[in-house]
This record gives structure tokens, sequence and C-alpha cells, in this order.
């Protein structure tokens, strides 16, 4: 059995890790409507005007705003009305002095006309339109370009898509944007004693549980989740394993970490390409291996469910958002007071999960193995290396699983 | 032309329309795999033992404790070796007095065994193993069922499934999760003046902003979007849109529901259902209709962007998030100081779109006909109806866009 040699701090193994993973550079087309939360990979800049065309900001009156100057409730201009003008129709008439025409929000000014006198500012008699306030130039008009003029960039690389940006593209007619494309994770659990969802468990046997909160945790941080199906824990079927997710950016093995005989994910990295480091001071999930196979970055995670899952949310997370653009925000997070004592290992970051009742937090760790131990719990409290002990009544950033 | 009879404020508003919307009933089954974020529609109880037989919980000796108390590292304990245990294999021999089995953790324990000595308080000499630290019975084993005992609730109806959720879920063989469905919201813009993205715009036209903004808002809240297409702004083709969208959660138009003569929105939902209110007390998005066809929420939305979509994060929002049966959480926010006063329309909530810098928030806002108003912003203030001023420097609460 090959002992793990020295443990390295998570800060430490983060560094790491970011050193040796780039932003992703894949760029991929697709359309507006499916682009929310995606990462803009090119600058749009509009090439027409928005609005193309100068157009009612109320409904009321197309005037020249000159004809109007000094109108009054008492004394109102008097105006001609010469047609209706919908939205998305086009004027039939040019305005001459002392002539209107009846205009709907949005529909584009006809020629001749400078402004638009809200309807609450008038009066119908007589087949004519009084108008009671005056308006100045432009009032009540968005002009032509107002929005958007032709050169105005309108996305830039690196940005994320939310709806104003998506209608910013709907705006100029855009129906495809660049994005760059999800970073692809392969997740193999493995193990002669992993079966799949549906077999019978054989004695000895568990459910694979590692593959579907592996997956879960890429698919809610920007990456795409390939699950690679269970193997053996023998060289030939993990080398080959490593050849089928060779176009992935990201391989997370589950199990064959620890110091058993059979572990020889150590010996499959060397052979394949670097380890950079084994063994790392959090508790669960000191047994993990990183490495790089070419420009691939390879982890290998506890089997332990517990110890696997809060690897990857607080290793695997965090550089799976780096590599995909989005932004390293740690997870939303309440604050809460420590239900009681709770005595820390000395000099290992613990990820400890707690359940919380009326902003109490009560550790909910039973053991790594456990999957309840996370399942059961509503958030994680990380404990630092150089924190022994959190006293009943202190305080702490509770991230919500 | 048919003026808004009276604004309701925002909270009346709210409280209308959440009185109207239920939790969504249907269920519908699906794989694990896919159910991140979805919520549970059935309670879940394990039928089996997690794990399901006692098992090492490191790699270490299967022994009996009595056979190790007392042992030091001067006075070791000596037990001979029966053979190797890996996990997913079953032990071939019982152990007797003075013998133990090598064992992987995870492995089942072999009967007669009742603890693990860990393989760090061990030497090998001469073919036995030397235990240089007692064990307790039970220790370093997980038993069978510690993590799920044979009726464990491991999932409630309405919990949201996380990544250690699913992972319960797995843990128990379950490959197909029940889960609610998806509230079905329709999008409709309506107007003669909106086109379609791809089309070349005619004169008086702009394109179709709206439908993308309103199903983004919809697909980033719990909701599946369905664009019904754009549509005239007649009854005939209203009604026949009302037909196609029958089986919608909620209806939500955009365009005509302001004062104009074509504004028709008002006698559909007269004809058709029942009007709830007709214009709100919010800037910009004040020409907001709500009503219901049946059972079916339908929201007259104004047709500018900007107004369009801000009432789409203060109302459609919410109540989606309700129907949906997800948290009401408000959108992420930050605090930051404004950049200088802002002077906010008495008696109506106002939705300040601002432009973060330095923790400082400049506003963005334009006219609520330019999507740019939001889209170059990166968060809002909510500005309560009965507050009118912001000061420079005041700490204002911005929602993240």
């Amino acid at each position: 059995m090959r002992p793990i040699k020295r443990l390295i701090q998570l800060d430490e193994a983060l560094r790491l890790v970011t050193e040796r993973s780039r932003p992703i550079e894949r760029i991929e087309e697709i359309p507006i409507g499916d682009s929310i939360g995606r990462v803009a990979a090119k600058d749009v800049v509009s090439r027409i005007s928005v609005p193309p065309f100068a157009r009612a900001a109320m409904d009321g009156y197309a005037v020249r705003a000159k004809d109007t100057y000094g109108a009054t409730r008492t004394d109102p201009a008097e105006l001609s009305i010469l047609e209706k003008i919908f939205a998305g129709s086009v004027a039939k008439k040019v305005l001459a002095k002392g002539q209107s025409s009846e205009i709907a929000t949005g529909a584009m000014l006809p020629d001749g006309a400078d402004s638009v006198v809200m309807v609450e500012d008038t009066e119908l008699k007589r087949g004519k339109v009084l108008v009671n306030t005056p308006v100045h130039p432009g009032q009540n008009v968005s002009r032509k370009g107002e929005d958007m003029a032709p050169g105005t960039k309108i996305l830039s690389r690196g940005e994320i898509l939310n709806p104003s940006k998506i209608g910013a593209l709907a705006a100029i007619g855009t129906e495809i944007v660049s994005v760059y494309q999800k970073p692809v994770v392969g997740v193999i659990p493995t193990g002669n004693e992993i079966a799949s969802l549906g077999e019978k468990l054989k004695p000895g046997q568990v459910y694979d549980i590692n593959s579907y909160t592996l997956a879960s945790v890429v698919e809610s941080n920007g990456g795409t989740a390939r699950r690679l199906g269970i193997t053996d824990d023998s060289m030939k079927a993990l080398t080959a394993v490593v050849r089928e997710g060779e176009e992935c950016d990201i391989l997370v093995f589950s199990g064959g970490s620890s110091v058993g005989e059979r572990d020889i994910m150590l010996d499959l990295l060397e052979k394949e390409g670097e380890v950079v480091f084994h063994g790392i001071a959090v508790k669960p999930g000191k047994p993990t291996l990183f490495g790089l196979i070419g420009r691939q970055l390879v982890f290998g995670m506890p089997g332990y469910p517990t110890a696997c899952l809060s690897n990857a949310y607080i290793m695997l997370r965090p550089v799976l958002r780096r590599i995909a653009r989005l932004s390293e925000n740690p997870p939303a997070s309440v604050k809460a007071r420590m239900s009681k004592r709770f005595v820390s290992t000395t000099g290992r970051t613990q990820f400890l999960t707690v359940r919380l009742l009326n902003g109490i937090a009560h550790p909910a760790f039973k053991e790594s193995g456990a999957i309840t131990s996370m399942a059961f719990a509503d958030g994680y409290v990380v404990i630092p290396a150089d924190v022994d002990l959190l006293e009943k009544d202190e305080e702490v950033t509770v991230y919500l699983l």
C-alpha cells in the first residue's frame, strides 16, 4: 500500500489547479432564445438604428411644435387632423402648418412633424383637435437611433447573456449569437463494488452515487457532464476510459485514490500524464489526486459519496466556473449561529454540513461514506485549517446546498 | 381611447395576482440525472439498507476487537491473515480467534469480524500482522443501514433536488423521480409593428424583443416558455392565440394594453374571462393588465421593452416561482451608494436600472422604450411608492440583472 506522502493545504491545492486551468476558447453559434446564462464569445455591434425611425412615445397627435407655442386651456391651438397613424403603418400625408395626425405609441412620426402632444392634453371639437399645452421639438418622440445608434457595442466578449442583453440582440434582429462552449466534464465512478442504478445489488456492491452527484454539480456550474460509465479498478479499463474521454476538458474519477493495493489511479496518471498532488488537508476528502493528461485536468476524488461531493463543491466548482468563464462567486450563503461547540481537525480545512433551524446551524455530518451527511443538510460551513474550534453561538457563514 | 381608470399599488397588484395563483399539481416522472433544481412531487422512502452490509471504513485488517485489547507498540497483538478482501468482492473465510483478513475501504466485513484496524496501526512480520493499537467493536466499520435504514424518508414532497438529494436517490438505486411539472408560460408579442428576427424590417416596424426577454425570465425561474408567435392587434387573431395557448398556466401578452384605439387586450379579456386590474402605480410599466381566463393567469404587459421586462421581474417572476413551487427569494443583490440625487415619481414604485462601478450605483435608465436602459445596466433598485427621493451617497439595494 502506498501512503499519501504529504498533505497540501486547500488554498495551495486550489492554486495548483487554477494555474493549470485555462478559460475555454471553443465557440459555438446558438439561437438567442437558448442563450440565457451563456457567455458571449464575440463583441456584437449594432449595424442599424434602434428605433429605426422617429416614433411617438405617447398616444396623441403628431404636430409641428411651433404650432403649439403659447397654447393654454383657455386659448388652445386648433389643428386640423389629417389621418390616424397606427404602430406598424406609415403616414400617407406630410404635415404642414396648422395640421396634425392622430398617432399611436410606437408609430412612425409623419414627415413634417417634430413632436407629439399627449392625448391627455387635447380635446376634440368639430373634427379638429384643441391642444391645451405647448410641446417643444422632440417632445414625446423617441428619435431614430435613440436606443442604439449604428456602431453601438451592445454585447462584449465575456459578458453573461441575461434577459435584457438577449433583448438588445433581438432589437437589432440578431437570431444567432456566438458563445463559449460549455466545458465538458467526463465523470467516471471506479470500483468493482459499484453497481448501476436499476441493477440488482450483488453481495458487496453499492449503487453508483458519485456519477450523479458530480454530474449535478457540473450541470449547475456551467459545464456539460458526460457520464462515462462505471469502470473497473484495472489499468486496462481505466486506460480505455481515458481514451473514451479524451475530448473532455476535465475528467473526474471517483474511488481508487486511497491507499489500497488496487488504487491504481496514481499509476494511471503517472503513465498517461503527470501527478500534480496527491492528498489534501481537508476533512472529509483527504485522498484526492490531481494531475494532467496533456492539457486535460484530471481529478481522482475519494469514492465516499460525501467526501467526493464536498470536494466537488470546494475544488471542482471553482475551477469549472473559471474554465466556463463564469464568475467565481461563492454559492449563496446565510449567517447562522452554531447550535453547539464543534471541534475541528487541526491543520485540515473542514467541510461541515449543517441543518438550519431558526438561524441556528446544527452539525449534520455523520461520516464521509454517508450521503445523508449531506442530503439531510441545508448547507455547509468551511472551517479553515487554522481554526480548531467553533464555539456554541459563534456566528458562521453557511453556504446553501 | 379608454384611459386607465385607477392605478393600484404594486403590493396590491402582487396580492391580487398571488391570490389567483395556485402551486402546480401536475407531476411527471424523470430520470434523476435530469432532476437538478426540480421540485420533488412525492416523498421517497428507502426500502433498503445503505450500506447494504457492514463495511470497512478504512483500509486495514478486519479483526475481532477482543483479540486486540491491550495491544501496544511494544506488545502488539499478533494475528494470522486469512485472505485479502477487496471492495465489491465477498470474503471466502469466516474469522475465528487470532485471525484477521486484510480489507479495503468499502469492502464487506467478513463473518466473525466486528472491527477494522487501520493499516497505519499495523506492521507485517513473517506473514502475520502485528496490531499496535486496540480497537473496540464497530471501530472503523460502517454498519449496515448506518446511512439509511429501511423506512428512512430520504426526500420530501416540495423539496428542491440538489446534488446531495440526487445522490441519496442514487444510493437506494432510484432511477426515476416524481417531480412537479414546470409551469408553461405562453408568450405573445402583439402589434402590427412587430417583425420577427430574420425578417427585413418594413417601414414602421421594429423587431420582436419582448418574446425573447420574457421567455428568458420564464426559463430562468422554473418555467417553460412557449413562444406563440407575433399576433396582430385584432380580436380574431388574439382569440385564436388564446385558443392555441389554452394549455398554458400563464399567458403573457406584450403590447396592446395602453390606451390607443387598437388596444383590444381589455376587450379580449372581458370577452374571454375577467379583468382583475388595469394600470399599476409603477414606473415604467403603468399600462399593465391582469386577469383570468378560466384558471389561467393572463398578463397584458406594456409593449415597450424595458417596461415589459421590468414588470416581468417584479410581477411575473414571483408568481411564476410560486406556481413552480420554488422559493420566492428575491434575486441576488448587493448594497451600493447612489452616484447622485435621484427624484422618483411620487406615488409610484420606480424600477430604476443602474450601472455599478466600484460600489457606486449610477442611474442607467433612458426611457421605457429603450432596451439599453436595461441591457447596459448591471442591476436595478426598487424605489417604493412613498419614497420621492434618493439622496447622493444614499445606500440602496441593487438587485442584479
